[in-house]
């Protein structure tokens, strides 16, 4: 069986998008900044449809979670923006368009049930109603041996850790202070899990920091 | 002239203290956990009077950020973890006994005027009832050449970032999740520099963080 791992870019000041964010700037007022590192990397672009692109240590950290990732869990709100039913949502597909990112089963958390969508290129969209749990399940069974990764938002990953059911944590650390925002790890607690640096990459735009979770 | 620098331990949800501090646990639940990684080392425990100790990496940060500090800056409950008048604050010469670990100028804001403190070892306590840019102009005179440190707790070295004197951060990373407390860079913005990293020093026990704020 695979690992679970959230994964997500953080600000210094631990927001994982900034102030005021609208459906035209889901990532709020500096958010874009959190980013920056992945979008020249050859392992973002390929799967993006885009040629070329940087390699290096960056790239390969990124295409080796890639790699090692079976299946993905995300929040709504990561999904598409959106708060209320599906027709009301100018993202209903997801932000990505008819080919998205993925290539691989997404289980997207919501309060409003949906068929699954099948788009192209291997992504299916599946709409979880039922708690974290249920949808981390369906994604280990859809991984099979692979991990499956919590990729946000900060929400379904302070859920998942609460839960006792975070492997690994894979933050990519950006400097830069967003002084508001969403924040990371802010509905954590109070019970809190250990956990053991096993990485830490350096490169200039971020610093990727891999935890493991020590259970007793 | 030496750079100002502002230098904490904090975990990874962005706490330098847990929830429910007191003045026999000043730390708060958990927040020892912050300082675990220092405790055995040859730097930390040469100036506070201690025979032996780690040496390596780690030590040799440590030594190197204390050979580079002139003078140092500090709140007042970093100072005593007293809030009222001093006559009243059972550690009103600090937490350090007669000997404190600093053996340089360390000025202390407060809201309360008091007379210099002459401890042993070199140790100077001077309490600034001004603002803290005054309190920082005092330990960039007294520092000379040297650094100025900024050693917290998180309302002073954010009062300083805001105040765009921060020309460092060193961010020693644990890796710990204290679910509460004091937090980091809570006060921080809503205009906020730009940082760019310039070390970053993994160890078992913490990850260590050097930052340049970028001045345009």
């Amino acid at each position: 069986m695979g690992k679970i791992v959230a994964e997500i870019s953080v600000s210094l000041d631990g927001y994982v998008a900034g102030p005021s964010p609208t459906l035209e700037n889901p990532l709020g007022e500096g958010g874009d900044q959190l980013h920056e590192w992945v979008f020249p990397l050859k392992s973002w672009r390929e799967p993006h449809g885009l040629p070329g692109g940087e390699t290096g240590p960056d790239d390969e950290l990124v295409a080796e979670s890639l790699r090692a990732t079976g299946a993905v869990v995300m929040g709504r709100r990561m999904f598409s923006g959106g708060e209320g039913p599906w027709e009301n949502d100018t993202n209903a597909n997801g932000w990505w368009g008819d080919d998205p990112p993925f290539h691989k089963p997404v289980f997207v958390l919501t309060h409003h049930a949906r068929e699954p969508l099948v788009m192209e290129g291997g992504t299916t969209f599946t709409f979880v109603t039922e708690d974290l749990e249920n949808a981390i399940e369906d994604a280990r069974a859809a991984a099979a041996e692979q991990d499956v990764l919590i990729a946000g938002g900060a929400d379904a990953i302070d859920q998942s850790i609460n839960a006792g059911l975070v492997d690994e944590l894979l933050l990519h650390l950006a400097p830069v202070l967003l002084g508001g925002g969403a924040r990371l790890f802010d509905g954590v607690g109070p019970a809190v899990p250990r956990f053991e640096v096993t990485q830490v990459l350096e490169s200039p735009l971020v610093t990727h920091l891999r935890y493991r979770a020590v259970r007793a």
